[in-house]
Formats: C-alpha cells, sequence, structure tokens
C-alpha cells in the first residue's frame, strides 16, 4: 500500500529505518566514551519510538514535564528524569505518578526542594542543574553554597535521593566552537564530581543537548549524555553539522493548492500550526521555514535543486521552488517538507504517519 | 472559587467580558458600515465563543480549514466558509460535511473548481479569492481571464454557487499605510463587483484582516467584513494600533519555576510548545514573546512596570522582569502572559480556562 493515499491534510510522516539508524548511532557513541544515552524524550514524545530505542539498550529516558513523564510512564522505563526546574504546583500529579513508575526530578533552588521534603509521598530521584555559561537556567557551577544547602535540605527527608548534576549547554546551538564549550563543560561537571564524589559515591554527571553529542571527540568522565533531537534531527541541526539532510528522519506531507509560475512559487496546505515557527536565516536575510522533499511510494528524496519554504503563516506555507520542483508538481499533489524543528513540528502535529502507512503516536495525541 | 487554585501547569485564560466587547464593538462597526460581520473562527476555534459571537448577531463564520469547519459544523451555523484555497484532496470530507451544514470554499484556480464540478455530491458556495497586492496567495485582481474561466466551469455544474470576492489585505500588518491599503482594495472590490454584478445579481465582496477592520473607516461598497484576531487580540495588534493593551482577551497562566535576582530573571514553565514563537523586535534588537500581567482572584492587571518574555525554548520562558516584578513574585506562583500572537497561542493550547473556573473548548482539544 502507498501511504501517500491516506493523506488528505498536512501529515507528519516518519521514516522508521532512519530513526532506528540515528538511535543507534548515538548508541555506539555512548558505548565508545562508557557512557549511558538517556535520551531526551520530548523530541519523539512517543511511546512506539520508545519502544524502537530499547532494541538499542536504552533504558531510562527524559521529558521536558509532567505531562510528557506521565504519557511516557508505566512502558518498562527503569527511571524517568523530568529534566525542567521543578514546578511545585505539580507534587500532587508526582506522588500519584511515583506510585507506578520511578521518576527523578531537576532542582534549580532551595525553596524547591524544601517543598518536595515536605509533602513527596513517594521516593524520587533528583539532579542539581548546573549553569555552566548558557544563562537559561540552573545553579551557577561556583555557588556551592546553595548546592550544599540544596544536598542538606534533601538529607533530611528519606525520599530525596540525589543522583548528580546535569548540565544543558545551550549555547551549543549558538557557537561555532562546540569543542570548547565542552572543554568548559567537562571542566565544570569534572570539578563537582571531584568535590562531591567523597559523599555520594554513585554520583553521576551528565550532559544533554544535541550538537555537542552529535560533534564532540572529548567526554571526559561525564557518566550520561542526554540528547533528544538527534532521534529526528532536522534542518538546523543539519546546518550546525550535527547531521546530514539525509538523517532527517520526519517530514510534513503536504498537500499543493495553488502554483503560481510567474513568481516561481507554490502555495501548500502547511503553515505555523504544522510545521511551527522556527526558520533559519540566511546572510541575505532570506528566511527558511522549511526545505522541500520530493514524496516517492517508499518515502522520500532529497532533490538535487533546493525549494524552500519562504513564508508561513497560521495555514498557508509559501514555497519558493526551483525550475525541477515547478515542472513535477501539479495541484493536488503532496509534497515533503523537511522541518527546521522537528521537536516542535512533532509537538504540533501530535501524531506520526510511518512510510507504511500506520500511525504511529506522540503524547499530545492529535486525532488522526 | 478563585480560578487559580485549578492550574498547575501552563493554562490559557480567557476573560469572557474582554471577548464580548470586542466582538459587541466590531459588530457594532460592521453595523455601521452596512456590513455583515462574519468573522474568522481560526482565532477562537472554540463552539463556546461561537455561542457568545451569536448574542451579537453573528450568524456565519469563517473557518481556515476542513478540519475547523468539521468542528465548528452543526452548530446552528448559517453557513461556515472555508477562507484557503481549496485542497482538492478534501472533495470526500467536504461531501460528507455538506450532508448536514451549508459551507462555502475559497477558489484560487481552474483546475480546483473543474474537480470539485466532477467529484460535488452537495451544493456548495465558492468566494473567488483575490490579490490585490499582498503576494500570498489569489487570482491576480485583473486577470479576468481566469476569473471568468472559473465562472464558466462552474456554471456548468448544479452545485457550485458563486457567492463572490474574497480579499485577505495581509500587508496591513507590515505596512503603517493601513487607509492606503485599504484604499487599493476598495477600489479593486468596487471595480470586480461592477463588473460581474450584471451576471450576478446578489454577489458579495469581502475583506478580511484584522488590523484593517479595526483601524478603517471607509470600506466603500464592500459588504462583508470577516477580521478574526479581535475576538482576542494580542500583542501584535496593540503594537499595530488596533487595539489597547487592555483589550487583550486571552493570557497564559504560568508557574514560576525559578528567580535569578542577580540576572532580574524569572523562569517560568511556558515556552514554544504553549505561546508559539512569534516575536515582536525593538528596534535595539530586543525579542519579546510576550508580557507579563499580575493576575488576581477576579482576572489579570497590566503592572505600571513592563516586564518582557525575552526568550523561548520547547518549554522553557525566561522573564526579564521590572523590581517591581521581582519584590511581588515567588518560585510556586503564577503569573500570566499575554502572547504575541493570540491565533497561534490558542491553536498550541487547544483549551480555555474561564475567570470562574471553567473550561471552554478549542478544535485542537488538548486533553485537560
Amino acid at each position: 500500500m502507498d501511504y501517500r493515499s491516506l493523506i488528505s491534510s498536512p501529515t507528519l510522516l516518519i521514516d522508521e529505518k532512519i530513526c532506528r539508524a540515528n538511535i543507534k548511532k548515538m548508541a555506539d557513541k555512548a558505548s565508545l566514551h562508557q557512557m549511558e544515552l538517556i535520551p531526551h524524550w520530548k523530541t519523539a514524545q512517543s511511546r512506539t519510538i520508545g519502544n524502537w530505542a530499547k532494541d538499542y539498550g536504552i533504558r531510562q529516558i527524559t521529558a521536558s514535564s509532567i505531562r510528557q513523564a506521565a504519557y511516557m510512564s508505566n512502558q518498562g522505563w527503569e527511571n524517568i528524569h523530568i529534566a525542567f526546574p521543578f514546578n511545585v504546583r505539580e507534587i500532587p500529579t508526582l506522588n500519584k505518578l511515583t506510585e507506578s513508575q520511578s521518576i527523578s526530578v531537576q532542582i534549580v533552588n532551595t525553596f524547591t526542594i524544601s517543598k518536595l521534603a515536605e509533602e513527596l509521598k513517594n521516593p524520587i530521584g533528583f539532579m542539581i542543574e548546573i549553569d555552566a555559561g548558557y544563562g537559561r537556567t540552573g545553579v551557577h557551577m561556583s555557588d556551592f553554597g546553595k548546592i550544599d544547602e540544596i544536598l542538606r535540605i534533601a538529607a533530611g527527608s528519606d525520599k530525596l535521593n540525589f543522583i548528580g548534576f546535569y548540565i544543558h549547554p545551550g549555547h551549543t546551538y549558538y557557537m561555532l566552537d562546540k569543542e570548547g564549550i565542552y572543554h568548559e563543560t567537562r571542566q565544570a561537571l569534572a570539578m563537582l564530581k571531584s568535590k562531591y564524589q567523597a559523599q555520594f559515591e554513585s554520583l553521576k554527571t551528565r550532559i544533554g543537548d544535541t550538537p555537542g553529542c552529535a560533534v564532540a571527540n572529548d567526554f571526559g568522565d561525564i557518566d550520561e549524555m542526554g540528547p533528544g533531537n538527534f532521534v529526528f534531527y532536522d534542518l538546523m541541526q543539519a546546518d550546525l553539522k550535527s547531521c546530514e539532510k539525509s538523517d532527517i528522519a520526519v517530514a510534513l506531507a503536504v498537500p499543493v493548492v495553488d502554483i503560481i509560475p510567474e513568481r516561481n512559487e507554490i502555495l501548500v496546505h502547511g503553515g505555523g500550526v504544522h510545521l511551527a515557527k522556527d526558520f533559519l536565516q540566511r546572510e541575505n536575510g532570506q528566511k527558511i521555514f522549511g526545505e522541500v522533499v520530493l514524496l516517492n511510494e517508499k518515502g522520500w528524496e532529497i532533490p538535487s535543486e533546493t525549494s524552500i519554504v519562504k513564508s508561513i503563516s497560521q495555514e498557508h506555507g509559501l514555497i519558493k521552488a526551483s525550475k525541477e520542483l515547478l515542472e513535477q508538481v501539479k495541484v493536488g499533489d503532496l509534497i515533503g517538507i523537511l522541518p527546521v524543528h522537528s521537536c516542535m513540528t512533532a509537538d504540533a502535529m501530535g501524531a506520526y504517519l510511518s512510510l507504511t502507512g500506520e500511525w504511529v503516536d506522540h503524547a499530545e495525541k492529535k486525532s488522526f
């Protein structure tokens, strides 16, 4: 059966073969560096894709909200880590979740750990998130006063088990010198490990960003890696040299609704509510909201001449088309769009269609 | 009951009073100009809010996809217009929908009208979308050859009823001279009306954009207005002077998860998957993804000193906070965020919470 016959409106395609190859490659890399791969499931948000990951030795995953963790719970994961500064308003939900699933949370301040110490009903693990220069969130790497205070409060509770330190060096997305950033991150984690290991024998350190994990070759004594986006990759990661475009495992299938040959443009049903609004910007100011691939019976191929999504609104996508594409495409056809940011596209779509025509689940489960 | 007690994670609040006032004001304006207001329901996407609109004489609505039209169907609307170049792959869905709901569609090329003529099972209306300079979609205003051909094909079918011409002058979002743009749009529609009215006696012309409908005072002989965003408004519209910030009818309630006083920053659970990623950019390069409001028992108030969402990632929102805000807020509190683009925020959230604690539906119905 040709999966295309199932599609009448914008639909997110997943190529299982590419996705499995991405997971295997990162798992092999983690192995090579004696690290455990604990992928961030904010990208895939899928139980089925979780089962694919188990084939490559993945035993634990990470979520970015308690909602995601709840969706992925009771599927055989040894632990689910919620890698977002814990929100104390969610303690009742956490107490419910931990009745049947091992959960760990992320801590960045003393108030939150105190509240957890008071109100937890079941044991959980926790990691302290460290800010090693990204400046989004985390305890500053040299704020030992705060780290000690968090650990002191936790020690007073029989329900809080310290796992270790977590760094998301998100600046690898913006800076070319990824090995340089990793050098700092490695040093920060090594310093914290040597300082606290006497007290916490099995302390682990974890790093979590796709560009770094994909590119770096020296992880020092970091124990765990937690990238997320690598499961699918996207145009942003291809731009960052984390992957090739042929490693991108998802593409949005969109119906062609008009062709404007005098402007070399193709109008598709596929806009911000499908792709999300992340874009790449070229030096000449050109914004790119996605890149066209040609769909065939077995999946998609990257055409020799590039065509881009040059603008989007809520439901409209306007493609600046190559001559080749304009010659091939008719109104009513489907074309594919490689997303700029696959995590956001998957979240917007809330479901995947496999190339063999089966629906694959996503936590946001929109009707399909 | 304080609605805030129901909130543990990011939740989109709706102020029914503000929303009703926005609808009433636009309905009054339409009346004053002897026009019919046929609002674009891509913003609200809600049956309940549709019922509010009926209190102000609204009898027809517009959708931007067949999915939205299906969600809003059989709720007593005289007609639902799908204001998106019709996608021929949806003809089977359209045939089903039109068994019980009057529907009209938008046409921009001859291929689509031919396919409809061949495959329609029930009568529908259609409007021809005209491009009067925005350059996104539509038949060029002077391409009478194409317009005539569309009308000729439709005349051969007993299921295709021509309603009239539709223009979305989306460039009112980018250009200061909205009256100037409207002057061109008015002229285009007046020209088309006088050219085709002899042939189609009850021909209507419609214009559909919030900035223009909110600001313009001369609609010439245009019959209908179809703005969408005005139901909620947002920071982008306030920037365009379509509304005041106090007219914004929705705010995202977000939990505070950390406070970084040395950087004047507040970290909230509320990111791109909640607000969407639209932003305003100030002359100094500062990006604004939302603006903080203070929540109280009855709703929200705009603080005297502005605090903005300066960056977002998938789940994180980082607020550059005023002194006043830093003094008032603690970890675990809720604050409100006025969205930059309310249509996208509502679509991302898929549900609303009223200020009296009732859930209000949205077509994307995420679990709540």
